[in-house]
């Protein structure tokens, strides 16, 4: 009988699909729908439900706390270690709130800014600590509707460290995290997700253990989702600890926290911080080696890894929660060890998404900003919804001015000296020019013996698939041709592909090549001779910085460059010629000679000269082979180009 | 220098795209943005702009005149010449308006009712004529309104012939086309584009021609935007006629009407109505073959064929309008040997559109209904937007109930004594159900020697794509799998293929292959335990007519099945398997089960009891196979099933 065999209906949940036998007519006249297929669960869930669906799939996960740095310049570099670590998988990461550093400012170095970051422009999943003890009841609203704002969706709320040692309980104040806790559930009852500390040996200042639990109970009652304890040394602390918590009815989930001990000063500084006690065997190990931080380490990771197989052998653990200290190697080395490190080269899109809630539905940007997408995202900031399912004919993509060129999360982590050493300390001329985007290409040393590992267009080497197109493009920028974006086409390759693939496994990925550069006008002029030949095959076009402007493109049409076809979903085209858009990447990308090439030099100095004139009189150019099944017939354009030079 | 060389860029009549050198910022913060790709200008455009875009080309066109039928049955045979003559491309279609007909009421055989189902289910560019004299305003209000809000975009304003003799006008009444022409304009500005008449030898009531000349001009001056003639019979007339109206400043476009002798008495008949003179060479052909409708018919078509070809090498015209007098043969034949009917197999999208302009953006259906477009444009005309780009995720397709299947649209076009012939006046069995559809198939004739041309699910003979998976359709059918819909794989066809391409030339195509089936309760248990192997590949979605669903489907989510890739262009995709659509169309593909065939036979009769069981014990059945590059592996799952149960 089929009623024996039946599967459970993917779609039990709703009452829709077992609806009898009604004339399958639907209550509701809204046809209002969402076009947002559900490419990638995580990108619609909330935290505690990811949380939930890798546990009831028996996933160990990881996450990894943060401190704000001091420094702008510290900022962009932990800006990096988001995107190297986040490739990494975790969960999610924590920003710690540090009171004294103006937490909830605008300033870079805020916990707040730091936070936004990691969720707007690495796409992390984020939590934004947050304390309430000496502040008003306006600043935490302040706070938490400008985290709101920013995108952010969980807070770990903590008493923080009374000011001085005379704190006394203020009545109807923020005296304990559980305040803090009621405050968010009042006020923004449940768009936040919750998180508070645990203490596994109990809080420093409680007047007991058992007091210190039903403290906790306390909090996890009023509304936190799930506890990040405090960190221990020895598994055993932590067993007992969670079954304490079971005992007197705490059943959210509870993650330890893990210190992989790194060095003598920072274990001592963060014992003294924390009031734990380090046991004896522990310091036996560490006193005779204290000025060997290798040696410290290496141990630190071993006593590390061989706690957390405890924790997750135990069987009660699914998720590890590392502090960091802002440092990369141990961690990486913890997690990989552990196996639960997992660089997958497969990404949901080709480009990195945003973890804004608004940008959740985003799946279709314009390909200019491949190598930017920060810049993509600071610049589309302010729209209210976001092209998904299609671009659109792009009636009114309002792109935002980038006139600060210095956003630290935009800025290169290279500085000056070293860029000057990549591009030229004196540019000869034109050809000078020519030749760093060949030694970017190549990977070679340029004629000072330095390689050339960034360009202003793009702040990493040559991407992986990039590097499939190297002995054409190298011969192209060698004659004037300055690639700065461009992709092979693909006719169907499986999405699990290392290089090329994207998306759900199972599915197929395709690509029209295509092909940007900036290139003088004489060659331009020629190119346009060629490309008549070439009209119903290749899309172009062509602008310089004053906006003049050749295009073949039909009305104004945008044309997908990139798609997936994926087993029972939709169509996914994530990157778009838009023509519109193009005008708006166009001053960006001419700025960049200016702002990041030609600032390098004095004023009125030769090479500044040189990049000046490339900047006023190239053009930029995109190229689209609309015949993707076929061989890439872009560079016999450009070949037809030279030859007619010639 | 490029300056020399720059292309008119085609977004000149944007300011945008020349727009300097500004940031590339839009002083409009508006991101709302439409998804719609023009894959079709057609779709987009009023019949004003289509027909100066066909001029502009340098492209000649016809348009056909109908009047409404008498007869309900009448009707249903006048849809389906829409559907035939539909397809040699017409730039438009009228229907006249008949005062003594009730032409605005609801009646099936209403001007209003049939120019509606011209525009909506026909997808064709329709005229409403519209005629004023002994009419009120507000009834003539009435009719507009009612005309806009069924989607006519069109309206052709005259003034009728008074009713009686003693007409004489009305103070402030509808005395003549003008005013009906301002009406229009007055009431519903710029919405409706207008057509009127005009008279090459003169209205039969003018004082003079040139008084007629005179009123045609206020006609248009008043905002009519092009004219259709009345029907002359010598090339000459028009030319006079045209220059006539250009001498007096009339520069909108006039077009021929033109009319094919059909026969001694239609043609009398005609004559006498328009008060015209046929011309002596004329009758001294006509009267002497008077009785033999053959020779008057194909004289008929050389006189019409050497005027348009006269009218149309003048260069004067671009377009001829025909008065088909609801037939067919002639004005086909007339237009073929023009060489302007143009039977296109190319399709702007695998599926019928329809010309309501609230349906312009549509270019996503689910793949059920392609045998039935009519049912599907009728079951969604209440939605307010209709899905672009994407299906979504179907939270709320509110689908109308399919109550009454007897609206003459959706009417099967053969007879109950034919379907009986072909369906079986007694059946015996499931199997003998099982050898309808298998003929239906395969094309011969059933044990009585009838072929099988329709089926309750599919009113036409086999689609040709079909046709490619003949052999094995027969195979399943003969053993009670019954096959209702199905589609190949593809993997990138031209566009211009005739049989599955679709869209723009120079494009590729690509199709998922698909399978639509009812089959008993034993086939799909048998099936479920076969699909367990093709887990990862096949999606399916197993209903029946209680709404027992099963399915793999993830989240509910459309599948998309036929998709297309263009030059310049987004991604389009028309069709996909939407399993929340699904259970909307199984109570119609069951219903039909009953109401199509089994009420052929008395109550309580074996036939119908045979039919009704299957109808309360069958499941439908559609299958997916997402591996499109791969060879269809749904006939092997078939065939699987099968040996499973043997």
């Amino acid at each position: 009988m089929v009623n024996e065999t039946q599967h459970s209906c993917s779609a039990s949940s709703s009452s829709r699909s077992d609806g009898g036998s009604s004339s399958g007519s639907e209550s509701s006249k809204d046809n209002s729908r969402c076009s947002t297929p559900v490419l990638d669960a995580d990108r619609h869930e909330r935290l505690r439900e990811k949380m939930r669906r890798r546990q009831d799939a028996g996933d160990k996960w990881f996450s990894l706390e943060f401190f704000p740095p001091r420094t702008a310049n510290a900022a962009v570099n932990l800006i990096s270690r988001f995107d190297r670590m986040g490739a990494g998988g975790p969960l999610f990461i924590d920003v710690t709130w540090h009171p004294a550093g103006d937490p909830g400012s605008d300033k870079e170095t805020s916990s707040m800014i730091i936070a936004n970051t990691a969720v707007n422009y690495c796409g992390l999943e984020t939590i934004l600590h947050m304390t309430c003890c000496n502040q008003t009841k306006d600043d935490i609203t302040g706070h938490l509707q400008k985290a709101k704002r920013l995108g952010l969706k969980n807070i770990m709320a903590l008493r923080g460290d009374p000011a001085g040692e005379e704190w006394e309980e203020e009545v109807d104040g923020f005296n304990y995290a559980v305040d803090l806790v009621k405050h968010i559930r009042n006020e923004f009852d449940d768009y936040f997700d919750i998180c508070v500390a645990g203490y596994p040996k109990g809080h420093p200042e409680a007047e007991s253990y058992e007091a210190d639990l039903r403290h906790l109970k306390e909090k996890v009652f009023a509304g936190a989702d799930f506890i990040i304890t405090q960190l221990f040394f020895q598994p055993e602390t932590f067993f007992k600890f969670m079954k304490d918590c079971q005992a007197i009815g705490i059943t959210c989930p509870i993650i330890p926290g893990i210190f992989p001990i790194q060095g003598y000063h920072s274990l001592r500084q963060l014992v003294k911080l924390s009031k734990l006690e380090v046991p004896q065997e522990i310091k036996d190990v560490i006193e005779p080696i204290k000025d060997n931080d290798a040696a410290i380490r290496n141990y630190g990771v071993e006593l590390a890894v061989s706690m957390c197989r405890e924790l997750l052998d135990s069987g009660m653990v699914h998720g590890l929660h590392f502090f960091t200290l802002n440092r990369e190697v141990a961690t990486t080395e913890v997690l990989k060890r552990l196996g639960i490190w997992k660089e997958d080269p497969r990404r949901p899109l080709p480009w990195a998404v945003s973890a804004h809630p608004k940008r959740r539905v985003e799946d279709v940007r314009p390909i200019f900003w491949a190598s930017r997408p920060k810049s993509y995202i600071y610049r589309t900031q302010e729209w209210d919804d976001f092209p998904n399912g299609r671009w659109g004919n792009s009636s009114s993509p309002a792109f935002g001015e980038l006139k600060d060129y210095y956003l630290f999360y935009l800025k290169s982590k290279t500085p000056r000296e070293e860029l000057l050493k990549m591009w030229g300390e004196e540019l000869t001329g034109e050809e000078s020019v020519f030749e760093v985007f060949t030694c970017y290409i190549t990977g070679e040393p340029n004629r000072n013996g330095y390689k050339v590992t960034c360009m202003p267009w793009n702040d990493d080497p040559l991407a992986t698939e990039t590097n499939l197109l190297k002995d054409q493009l190298e011969k192209v920028n060698r004659r004037g041709i300055l690639t700065i974006n461009s992709q092979p086409n693909i006719n169907g390759k499986p999405s699990t592909d290392p290089i090329v693939g994207w998306g759900p496994s199972g599915g197929y990925v395709f690509q029209k090549a295509y092909l940007e550069f900036f290139t003088s006008s004489e060659i331009v002029t020629a190119l346009l001779k060629v490309l008549k030949k070439y009209e119903l095959r290749v899309n172009y076009h062509i602008v310089n910085v004053k906006g003049q402007n050749i295009t073949n493109a039909p009305d104004l049409q945008p044309n997908a460059v990139t798609w997936g076809i994926f087993p029972g979903r939709e169509i996914i085209q994530p990157t778009v010629v838009d023509p519109v858009s193009f005008l708006s990447w166009k001053d960006e990308a001419f700025a960049l000679w200016i702002e990041q090439w030609a600032k390098l030099y004095e004023e009125e100095s030769p090479s500044r000269m040189i990049i000046q004139y490339i900047h006023d009189n190239y053009y930029l150019v995109n190229l689209v082979d609309n015949d993707f099944p076929l061989e890439n017939c872009l560079w016999q354009v450009v070949e037809d180009t030279f030859e007619l030079l010639n």
